[in-house]
């Protein structure tokens, strides 16, 4: 399964020339999949990989900068006939907020499907799952784990001949965990392999559920409102500091740390070096940079520059 | 007095990658005025001119890609902690739908007054008033009209010498309608010469007020949602076409035709052609363009080509 997430809008609150307000695009298989949906987000995905026609969206929260982009976005999906349902996952309230902001979209002619998630729901999708946890941010936010099922594990087919089975399909059967000629799977058959996992911070401050989760992820994608010299800010309005989202990423041995939700008062050079002092595995993506994630087998998560122009 | 427009969004209902949803900037004079705020008309204006701490936004009509981009512009002014009012003027509804509204940008730190207008309301400005007036649109919806207010006739100093009047403020008591040694102002002064006049149409149909109201406007900012192949669409949708827009432009003499809203069916350049073969003084800017309107004998409304980078 091809696994990478695009950039859509890396910063936080108020938009800048260069960085619009937050969402990221997960691409999992034939999967598309919006996390946060901030003012203008529906332009930036036409201006990039073009307005896919998502099949879900989720929410972190209901501060405005994170969905505001979401009536239009709907609208748009209208106009253009959409007939298939799309999913919109968020906290507790997404429902009631959708019904206070339906006269900007109207009757749409498709089924939009709002549904409202507890920490600890996870939503199944083809070969991985997406999990809701709490962060600790002003009023109740969602981090979002996406965890991919484990796979089966390599099938040794030079040994698998040794023991007498011959290429083709015997050799399917094995590693579906079959009994192939008294040949048993485990025999040549490794152990299941860990699928990959993407944590979604959201806005939060450092907590206990975000650092279980990113356990050992492939990606963390962190919010970093803050440079650590303004650690009280950042206490104060529930965002973390460049530091204490590397100081996370060092603990818990997560493979890439990848910041966002950037604010207009650093230069994000700035953003990107205070977290590379403790954890060097860190980027800091413009908009419309991509991240690919291979297996781990295959290679490391990695950012992919864009080469659209930014102004 | 400066007068010129920027065009900050120049799409219909849904963005593109180069065109942003509907915001016009009007400044005149020190006066910035928005018309119209469609989803990521902030970060136009981040983009282009700045976010410039705006007097007024008045919404030509409640269709959501017209004004969507309110609520994030209002919270940002907040952000950076604005403490002038901002006066908000629409049609009858404006205030409800900012109510509705109104948990998305929360409490502000600034007095924002919403005032609905009828039609044939003009709001006093510093040397020029702009006029609500109805237009044929689905609802309720307005076109407004900037008109400058009559400028003194020109004071001819040759004439007022051999009258026997000395230079200096006596010449300024003239043009103000003084009588000076028995020198009478319509001795030296000629007319008053017309305030410009720029209209902006807002979503219409051909139809009398506009007609009206545009009438001899140095500038006419029209919609032009369809070419005229499809004019039927453009009836249902109270839309009007490029021919559409040029004829009215033509029948009542203005001075530049100046067309937006313009829809991703077509080439922008057929839309500006369409109108060209019945108009010829017409131009379609892109996103960040401006129209400057001099004073009429300083010379012709222009369109200045932005040279910031459009993706």
């Amino acid at each position: 399964m091809d696994l990478s997430l695009v950039f859509a809008g890396t910063a936080g609150s108020v938009p800048t020339a260069r960085r619009g307000l937050p969402a990221v695009l997960l691409r999992a298989g034939g999967d598309r999949i919006l996390m946060d949906c901030g003012e203008g987000t529906q332009r930036q995905l036409i201006r990039s990989v073009g307005l896919v026609d998502l099949d879900a969206i989720f929410l972190t929260h209901l501060h405005a900068d994170h969905w505001l982009g979401l009536p239009g976005m709907l609208k748009s999906f209208d106009l253009r006939e959409r007939s298939r349902e799309l999913l919109l996952y968020g906290p507790p309230g997404t429902a009631a907020l959708l019904q206070s902001v339906r006269a900007t979209y109207g009757r749409l002619g498709y089924p939009l499907a709002v549904i409202e998630l507890d920490a600890g729901d996870a939503i199944e999708w083809d070969g991985y799952e997406i999990e809701a946890f709490n962060v600790a941010h002003r009023g109740q936010a969602f981090g979002y784990a996406v965890i991919e099922h484990d796979r089966p594990g390599r099938l040794d087919p030079d040994r698998a001949r040794e023991l007498g089975v011959t290429d083709g399909p015997d050799l399917g059967r094995l590693q579906a965990g079959e009994t192939v000629d008294g040949v048993t799977a485990d025999q040549v058959v490794g152990p299941p392999r860990p699928g990959r996992r993407i944590v979604f911070s959201g806005d939060t401050s450092p907590c206990e559920t975000l650092r279980a989760q990113a356990s050992g992820a492939d990606v963390l994608v962190h919010e970093a409102t803050f440079l650590h010299a303004d650690l009280d800010r950042a206490r104060q309005t529930g965002h973390s500091t460049a530091r204490q989202a590397a100081e996370l990423a060092r603990e818990v041995e997560v493979r890439l740390l990848v910041l966002t939700h950037v604010s207009q008062r650093y230069h994000p050079r700035e953003v990107r070096d205070e977290a590379r002092t403790t954890f060097p595995a860190t980027e800091v993506p413009r908009d419309f940079d991509q991240v690919v994630v291979p297996f781990p087998e295959k290679g490391a998560p990695e950012l992919v520059r864009s080469e659209l122009p930014v102004p």
